[in-house]
């Protein structure tokens, strides 16, 4: 089984938006097991969508297609389906009443444009979605040569379609893949260790799995957001396949430890700072080279954002000064690190705080401290710590790569592992 | 004439990197007027990017293809570029001795693999570039019809892959394109206005533009970047170019005023911090709702980072209770933006300060302070004051688009054109 990507809009061709639809359906599909080989984007041009989807059922099994469901006239990804598969489209009086009543609701007049939207290809099923947005469409093709082959289509706004890609398209997908059991998999999040780290260690447990071949692993590399290593799971009821998750999951952070920092959607911050709200901690940040990036992730988090109190990013000498209370040269920068740390409890009024400090200029790089060189530091009640890594890259990378550094430090401690 | 773009990865199907690229390169060619219907993201494997190729090269005039010139095993975009064209690959031995005396100077051994990437395509030209880095070729393709196409490979590296497209392919494309005379295009970057409304100040000029045909004008919308407008001049002579464009730029200047905030590749935050490092002005900022978001994109800036101070991310109320001496509550938003603009200046030892409050929040969203609702404010010597904005969409648009609004908001000041 393998599923395509065709992204639609001629925004995406000039650049106007960066298609990161494609990347994720693509990560979700590797995640599922189900192979992707192409992606591609195309224009608001009926022949040149045309052609791109007759390519795709041409190479493909299914073809996932992203945007152009929307009520205006360049909208037209709904009409080139029913074209390819020669389907009249037909009005889905329940989408419809559903479309007005929307707009009815909000006081609005409904445009006729928008009943475009409950057009669906005869034959096609739609989507379960959130009220007042685009359906999305399950269409079934006949191929050429008579093997049954799909067309999924789903919106461009990010959050309705990754609600149709997980809810609709990735359970289809299986269920087509000729798997009628429940298939489902996790995702633990790993930092620490490298690819072939994890390999070495999960080595004996991925050959004790080959011979029943379920669950299954995988590992997935996803740079700054660590490595994840995927459980899929398959037997006749969600209830099995949860249980067989859920032991596989033990045995697994057995051998992993404390390399596990979060499940599926969770990610470091969200993790950390739920830590922190649970125990009614508050976190403070000093950042110098990583200037806002690690407020700008901590304040977006998807839970306990409420622990963050906030973060100074100290850029020039006159605030540096302040904090460290006179010249910022005269500091070691491990020493640095650690009093940053002590001062954004204060300055920030929290209970926690961290900072770190780098070598993030080649001319200020020695040889003992090359460019890259990090330090991470924790300052909480009972708790003082200040670590020295090895970035790699850029100093874009330098800056993501300290930012979850140092959070996985506050992780640990806030875990048990160390301290 | 018209391009399209191949993405070579594995790694770009999974979802690890989201390709920026394309968009890129997309961008460039839409700048440069030429035609792009079609990207395309392909694995690491030989019949498909194979496949992929003849593709674009039957349907476009040219293929840019980025990725795959690497010295490893999985880099095969050289060696299946030379089987589409029929072609051998042939040591160019320049290209060797670099790379064999870019490793002699660093004290390393080198791989007998680096050799790979010396191996040319026989007819095929390279592209200058960097030390050390992959050769990006230009290979003409004679296509069935008997029409003359062309493959550019560059490599997936995004500033060698921008030097290259830049200055290889572009104006390598213009040529073919049949124009011998010099193309070059300036970039003016406006904000302030919807494309409509430049269109409606521009549309004397480019209806007295439109009988010679030299320059052209056209628009492209870029969300938070603003809209550009670009002007694009031909001429027999780069000086006579220079000429052309100078001028046009002077006419446009004269329509648009102070809404074009910069030139080609500087955006608002370096614009703003080079005006403030040319008057020895430091700079800080309290951010609230935009939480590290401003602190980033100052921090990163191509030039004048030397101004910026830098930030607090005030989320906690305990933070927002030291910077405003006493309850938030108590404040109304425009007088708290007001006072933390002032603020800054003090914490963050600054010549000035900017500072942003916003309704981020449905639930504290009221009918005259609906959700969206930003105050900007600007507080230094001599000069201080508050704007209400109304800005569209989510929080992260949110979040976007008042931090642009507040350093256009300095810009303007600096500038002279307010205050």
């Amino acid at each position: 089984m393998n599923c395509e990507v065709i992204a639609v809009g001629t925004e995406l061709l000039l650049g106007q938006i960066v298609d990161t639809n494609s990347s994720w359906i693509g990560e979700q599909l590797a995640l599922s097991g189900i192979d992707s080989h192409y992606q591609t984007k195309v224009g608001d041009n009926w022949t040149r969508i045309e052609e791109a989807v007759r390519l795709g059922l041409e190479r493909s099994d299914a073809v996932i297609m992203c945007g152009g469901l929307g009520p205006t006239q360049d909208d037209i990804t709904r009409e080139v389906i029913a074209s390819v598969v020669e389907s009249d489209l037909v009005l889905d009086q329940a989408i419809a009443d559903r479309i007005s009543e929307m707009f009815r609701s909000r006081g609005r007049e409904m445009p006729e444009n928008n009943l475009r939207q409950a057009m669906v290809p005869e034959g096609a099923q739609t989507m379960e979605q959130q009220p007042g947005t685009a359906p999305g469409l399950v269409v079934p093709v006949q191929s050429p040569d008579g093997s049954p082959k799909v067309i999924y289509a789903v919106p461009g706004v990010p959050y309705e379609m990754k609600e149709m890609v997980l809810g609709t398209v990735l359970p289809d997908l299986q269920e087509r893949s000729g798997i009628t059991s429940v298939i489902e998999s996790r995702v633990l999040r790993t930092w620490g260790q490298s690819e072939s780290g994890l390999a070495e260690i999960l080595g004996g447990r991925i050959s004790e799995l080959e011979a029943s071949g379920n669950p299954t692993l995988a590992f997935l590399a996803s740079g700054v957001e660590g490595i994840k290593v995927r459980i899929t799971a398959k037997a006749s009821s969600s209830e099995e396949v949860e249980g067989i998750l859920q032991e596989e999951e033990g045995f697994l952070r057995e051998l992993l430890g404390d390399l596990v920092f979060a499940v599926d959607h969770d990610n470091m911050e969200s993790t950390v700072l739920t830590l922190l709200a649970d125990r009614g901690l508050s976190l403070g940040v000093v950042e110098t080279t990583t200037a806002g990036y690690m407020a700008h992730r901590l304040a977006t988090a998807r839970s306990g954002t409420e622990a963050f109190s906030g973060a100074v990013a100290a850029r020039g000498p006159g605030i540096l000064s302040y904090l460290l209370k006179g010249d910022p040269g005269v500091w070691q920068p491990d020493e640095a690190a650690m009093q940053l740390a002590r001062v954004a409890r204060g300055v920030l009024v929290s209970d926690v705080g961290i900072a770190t400090t780098s070598i993030e200029d080649q001319s200020r790089a020695t040889e003992s401290h090359p460019f890259g060189t990090a330090w991470l530091a924790v300052s909480m009640e009972g708790f003082e710590t200040v670590e020295r890594v090895s970035l790699p890259g850029d100093l874009e990378r330098i800056r993501q790569f300290s930012t979850i550094s140092l959070l996985n430090l506050l992780r640990l401690h806030l875990q048990g592992s160390r301290g």
